[in-house]
C-alpha cells in the first residue's frame, strides 16, 4: 500500500527522483507538502491547489489537539472525510508547535510566538510564571509556558491558557484518529539558541520518545510514521541522532530542529545527517521553503518538504516571480498593468495586473489574498515540476543556477 | 446599446420580469447586483459569480474617490477593464457613503459608521468640532465629519482624516471615467431619525442636484443613469419626488434614503412611489436585500436590488438556507454531518458539512468565508431564477408563501 522508490539519481549531485505510493495517491519527489494547517488552504481550496500538481498536504495536530478538535473528526473517520478530500495527507506530531511556543516565548525566535496574540501570550506568561513553569533549562530571555517532564510536555494554551500535556502516545494516538497517510514521530524541537549540552539533552529525550512513538504506532494499517532526526548544528549531535533514527523501524525520515543560525548551516547538517540515512527511504526536511533552500537540499538528498512560505506570503503581499520575490503592496505598482510574473502560467498571470493586485492588496480586500495564493502555490509547485524535470534530463545544476540568479 | 423592455406582468400583484440590455449583456429581472464595494467580490471571484448567474455587480464610488483610485482606473480605461471583466457594472454615486457617514456618526445608525475603525471615527469627529463642521440640521447625536452645501458635501476622510469635498458634477465625472454600464445620480441619503423637514429640505437639494448630474451627464456614451426618489418615510414627499424624477430623462430609477422603520414602511413607500414612476423604466432599490424585502418589494414593481448581505452575513457565518437563516459559529454545528443547506445545489452543500465548516468559522479560516460566500451568493441567485420563473408561471405569491414560511 505504501512504497518508496527511487528511479533516477542525478549525476553531479545527491538530488534523486522518487515515487512515495500511498493509499490515497502517488506523490512524486523531489516535492513540496502544501500546508493547510487547520485543515484549509489559507485563500484557496484543496481541488485548485490539487489542479495545479499538489500530490500531499501538512496538517497541523497541536490545532486539533489544544481544542480538542481531533475527536469531531474521529467522528467522521479521520481528516479525508471531515475534508472531504482524497488526496495524500501528513500530519506532524504537534512538537513544533509546542516547543516553539516555548523557545518562542524565552529566545523570541520561532513563529507561534508571532502568530498568537500578544494578550495571549502575556496571559500564558503570566500563568506559567505564577506555577514556577518556566524552564530552567534554556537561557531564560522570556518566561516560557512550557514545562518539558521525561513523560511529555506540559504548556499553557496560547488561546484559551487552558493546562494541556501532551506525550509521544497521545501524539500518535491522535495521529492515527486524524488518519492522515503519512505521520511523524513526536520530537522534542529545540532553538536556534539552544546550547550544546541543552541540544544534546533534549535529543537523547527526542530518541527513547521515538521508541514510545512507535510502539504506539506497531500494526497501524493504512498509515506511515517518520522518525525525526534532531541535534541541533552540532555535527557530533546530528551523526549520533541520525544514526540512532536510522537503526529504527520507521518508514521515512524528518530532518527536524535547528538547521543552525545561516542558510549554509543547512547545507552543513544535511551532509552530516543524510549519508547515514538508508538511501531506499524518503527524506522530509521540515519546515524549510525558501528557493535556494529548496535547490540547496534537494541538491544533498532531500526529497520531501513543508512550508508555509507560499501561503503566508501570499497573505502579506509577496510573491514568488522568476526574476525573485516581489511585494506588491508598493504603490509603484498601482501603475503597473504587467502581471505577477511574465514567465508564469497561473490564471491569476493570465488575467490580472499588478496594478489591480496591488489595489486590492491596499485595500485589504480577501480577493486580493486569494489571488496571491494562487499564484504562489500554483508557482511553487511549478517550480518542484521544474526540478524533477531537470533532474530526470541530468539538468538540475543547470535549472540551479538560472532560478537563484534571482533568488 | 441599452434597452428596457418589460416581457411579462404577474396577474396577482405589480411583480414584472423585464429584460435590460446593456453593453455588457442582458440582466433578466427582477435581479440582484452582488456588491463588489472595492472592485472585488469578498471571498469569490467574479466569474464564479458569474457561473452562478450573476447578471450584474455593484461597485461603490466612494473607494475609488477618497482614495484619488478612480484616476488609475482611468488609465486603464474604466472599471472593466481594470477587473478586466465583462460582465455588466453598476457604481453608485458615493452619496450613500458620505452621508451615512454623516449621519452615520451623529445618529449611530448606518453601515458606515460600523465599518471604519472606531479610532478613525473618533479622529473624524474630532477634527470635525474643531473646524466647526458638525451640521446642525440634524439632531446632534454626536458630531458629524460632514458638512453639506448647496454645491456639494464636504467631509472628512474616515480613512486618513483628509478633507474631501465631493459635488454631483464630479460623482459624475467620476463615474464617467470608471465606466460602469449603469451609474446613479448623487443624491443627498438622509437617515430615518431625519425630521420632516430636514427630510424635505434635503429632497430638494436632492432634485436641483439630479438636474446638474444630468448635464453633467449628457452626451455620455455607453452609460445611462438612474435618478433617484428620496423622501423619506413621508408620503407627500415621496409622492413629490417620483413626480419630479420622473419628470427627467433618467433611463431608469434608484429608490433611496429612508424607508422608514419598520419593514412594512417599506411596503407603504414603495406604494407611493412607484405608482408615478414611468412604468417602462426599471425601478432599483437600493441597498435592501433580507429576503421578505426582496418578495414585498417585487411584489409592488421593484426590478432590481444590490445589497452586501449575501457576503457581509458569509463573513460572519451566516448563511441562507431554505429553512431560514442559520449562523454556522455556533457550536452545536460541529458535530454536523448535514450541508448547510439540504435543498441547495451549490458545490459547497455538494461536498461540506455543516461540522467541517463550524471548524473553518471557529478557527477564522479565510476558507471558511470563502465557503459561505460562494454559498450565499448561489443561494440568493437562485433565488431570483425561482423568482422569474415564478412570475413566468404566474405563481409569484405561491413562491412567496412558501418561502416566506421560514424568513
Amino acid at each position: 500500500m505504501f512504497n518508496f522508490k527511487i528511479i533516477k539519481k542525478d549525476k553531479e549531485t545527491k538530488a534523486r527522483l522518487g515515487i512515495l505510493k500511498t493509499p490515497h495517491g502517488i506523490i512524486h519527489t523531489p516535492n513540496i507538502a502544501i500546508v493547510a494547517t487547520k485543515g484549509s488552504i489559507r485563500g484557496i481550496s484543496f481541488d485548485l491547489a490539487k489542479k495545479f500538481g499538489s500530490e500531499v498536504f501538512m496538517i497541523n495536530t497541536f490545532h486539533f489537539f489544544h481544542n480538542d478538535r481531533y475527536k469531531i473528526v474521529g467522528k467522521f473517520g479521520g481528516l479525508h472525510k471531515f475534508l472531504n478530500i482524497n488526496y495524500p495527507l501528513m500530519t506532524d506530531s504537534g512538537g513544533f508547535q509546542v516547543f516553539s511556543l516555548g523557545f518562542g516565548m524565552e529566545h523570541g525566535v520561532g513563529k507561534i510566538a508571532d502568530i498568537f496574540p500578544l494578550e495571549t501570550r502575556i496571559n500564558a506568561d503570566f500563568n506559567a510564571d505564577k506555577r514556577g513553569l518556566n524552564n530552567n533549562q534554556h537561557t531564560n530571555l522570556r518566561k516560557s509556558a512550557v514545562k518539558i517532564f521525561e513523560d511529555g510536555v506540559e504548556f499553557i494554551s496560547p488561546y484559551d491558557g487552558k493546562k494541556l500535556f501532551l506525550t509521544p502516545e497521545l501524539s500518535i494516538k491522535i495521529q492515527k484518529i486524524l488518519k492522515a497517510d503519512i505521520i511523524f514521530a513526536f520530537d522534542e524541537c529545540t532553538s536556534p539558541l539552544s546550547n550544546y549540552d541543552y541540544t544534546k539533552l533534549a535529543m537523547k529525550r527526542t530518541h527513547r520518545w521515538a521508541i514510545r512513538c512507535l510502539d504506539e504506532f506497531k500494526a497501524t494499517k493504512n498509515q506511515v510514521m517518520f522518525g525525526i532526526v534532531q541535534g541541533g548544528e552540532y555535527e557530533d549531535l546530528r551523526k549520533e541522532s541520525a544514526k540512532f533514527i536510522n537503526s529504527l523501524p520507521f518508514f521515512g525520515f524528518g530532518i527536524g530542529g535547528s538547521l543552525g543560525k545561516s542558510k549554509k548551516d543547512i547545507i552543513k547538517v544535511l551532509n552530516w545527517t543524510i549519508p547515514l540515512l538508508d538511501e531506499n527511504k524518503p527524506r522530509h526536511l521540515l519546515g524549510i521553503g525558501e528557493v535556494d533552500d529548496i535547490f540547496n537540499s534537494i541538491e544533498e538528498g532531500i526529497d520531501l518538504f513543508d512550508c508555509v512560505i507560499p501561503t503566508r506570503w501570499a497573505r502579506h503581499g509577496t510573491v514568488f516571480t522568476f526574476k525573485g520575490r516581489v511585494n506588491l503592496k508598493s504603490s509603484k505598482y498601482l501603475n503597473d498593468k504587467k502581471p505577477i510574473d511574465l514567465e508564469c502560467k497561473c490564471s491569476v498571470c493570465q488575467k490580472f495586473s499588478r496594478a489591480y493586485i496591488c489595489h486590492l492588496l491596499k485595500e485589504k480586500e480577501i480577493y486580493g489574498i486569494m489571488l496571491l495564493t494562487e499564484h504562489n502555490v500554483f508557482w511553487i509547485l511549478n517550480l518542484f515540476k521544474e526540478i524533477r524535470k531537470a533532474i530526470k534530463e541530468n539538468k538540475f545544476l543547470d535549472l540551479k543556477r538560472k532560478i537563484l540568479k534571482y533568488w
